[in-house]
């Protein structure tokens, strides 16, 4: 599979679930309504913003391809969650990063306040647990509460990535399976609940590796692609002192004129431009783009490993072209 | 009761749960408990902080008034559980205000950061929440989800009590019966959620009037305390262009020169001290506090009358005191 893949479309990965996910949003607009007009106004903005679906996607997916027999409110409701769940992060990380643009529109924080974007995420994750509750299982509610629980030490892990020339990988996959891959692990766990324990274990696994590609390539996005492609501008995450993988990679390498360059930028209040890309071509000269693409091509062919243990269907089909979507997408 | 009231001390209402209340600290501590540096960092502080386990008491209280028969182990964690999710709901709160104090500390946004408050009350939450999925009962969490989506409703409902002259008490009731009454409902409520129906709903009901008291009680404080009993600057909420009851009722009444002495002081961006005083006489004159008052010991009664339909026990006189020490208290 790492060798040679076609550019895989999100549609197509959604086909075999193109029914339920197109009650996913509905679902999603009847759990987060509200009668009180702020809350009801940052709604409308956020269906508005509507992403791609993609954990949506794969909880299907994998209910599917664990031979689930949910009846489909079921498992479209659970899908609306996972994505909800993913919608309150967003609100917060962007609040808590000062984002000021999320999928090329206003974030709450910037269109509303910071009060607003805090008390909204509460909001949403209080009412996906509401939801929960609701289809009366505590199962779905024990994945996504340990679920949310990583991903807020993930973003503690993600504070401590900053200015750290000393960041190692290690605490950068610490890093993303926290902040990323385990809501991603979760969506297709839960999807495969009512599966057989191994089966059920081996989509928590697919969703692990799957997520920590899905970041670096995000991670590395940012160091290849134009503003006009992603929605962000080139070398953002340099501009704001994130430390990821290329530079963790390529810092091993650099010669030492290179290294003061990535010192002199982490020391830069406000980097200029030239300096951003003069350090995305050392990171890329040192081999960190490489390395990069590398370490997430691994984690694609071990995610495609825990798919061999399911029995062929068109939803095991679409988990794996999953994959190559994840690691060749270009925003 | 409302006609002679002696001081009540919190630690009297907490005699007859005075066991278990003890081990709720520790069961806290273990709830919350992260090898992850920063967060142990902050879960020292917040420890550190601890209130007054007020909403625990109540727990405990109305568990035992109800003639619950839970093992202990179980009715503790809940009370830990309780003043989690009172604590995770103060840390975003004193993010949202930009509070540098409570309870005579710096907070979590002041002493860290901004960033680390709004993941830490996210961290704080999920943890309740995953403790809840432990119990394996799916009632408490039906209550406690509920509720903390109410006060993210109240959270919002704050928001809009800001600056507005035209704010009424109906809005005001809102208010704070989302933001406030709504948790200590819930502990009383979660106290009793074995107790037959009817006992269960009357301490929901109990819970609910007597935080509403207890809020505007707080709200009085604002207008008569002096910073040393409250640990909070006297005057704040006017000061911050928060309006409350104080301030509405006696808008009903006042001069027109003492109407214009408060728009004065809300268009202010900064009001000075002696505005602040001037404003606080104002509405004193024109009955604003004597009618909070009132207003606190009616819903005082309402609760009162909630208790009759329990039978006698030492737990029952412990609410029913609590009562008093929550429109009593000076700070």
């Amino acid at each position: 599979m790492s060798q040679q893949v076609a550019p895989v479309a999100l549609r197509d990965i959604q086909r075999p679930v193109a029914t339920p996910l197109e009650r996913v949003v509905d679902e999603l607009r009847r759990i987060i309504a509200a009668d009180f007009p702020i809350i009801a106004d940052v709604n409308e903005h956020l269906l508005r913003m509507k992403g791609k679906l993609f954990r949506p996607t794969l909880l299907l997916l994998s209910h599917q391809a664990a031979g689930g027999d949910d009846p489909p409110p079921r498992a479209v409701t659970l899908a609306a969650v996972v994505e909800l769940i993913h919608l309150a992060t967003l609100v917060h990380d962007d609040s808590v990063d000062h984002s000021a643009l999320r999928r090329g529109m206003p974030t709450i924080n910037a269109l509303f306040s910071h009060q607003v974007a805090v008390i909204m995420g509460d909001y949403l994750y209080s009412r996906a647990i509401i939801e929960l509750v609701g289809l009366e299982d505590l199962e779905p509610l024990r994945v996504f509460a340990r679920v949310t629980n990583e991903m807020t030490v993930g973003e503690m892990r993600q504070l401590e990535a900053h200015d750290k020339l000393a960041y190692d990988e290690a605490q950068y996959d610490a890093l993303i399976r926290a902040k990323t891959a385990s809501l991603l692990s979760g969506a297709c766990e839960v999807g495969a609940l009512r599966a057989a324990r191994g089966c059920r274990a081996a989509l928590a696994r697919f969703g692990m590796s799957l997520g920590m590609a899905f970041q670096i390539t995000d991670d590395l996005l940012d160091y290849t692609q134009p503003q006009a492609v992603t929605g962000k501008p080139s070398g953002l995450d340099l501009k704001e002192h994130k430390v990821t993988l290329p530079l963790i990679a390529a810092l091993e390498r650099m010669a030492p004129a290179d290294r003061r360059l990535v010192e002199r930028l982490m020391a830069a209040t406000d980097p200029p431009d030239d300096l951003v890309a003069e350090v995305i071509r050392a990171v890329e000269g040192a081999g960190g783009l490489e390395y990069a693409r590398r370490r997430a091509q691994e984690l694609a062919q071990q995610a495609e490993a825990e798919l061999e243990t399911l029995p062929p269907t068109p939803a095991r089909d679409a988990l794996r072209d999953s994959i190559a979507y994840a690691v060749e997408r270009h925003s």
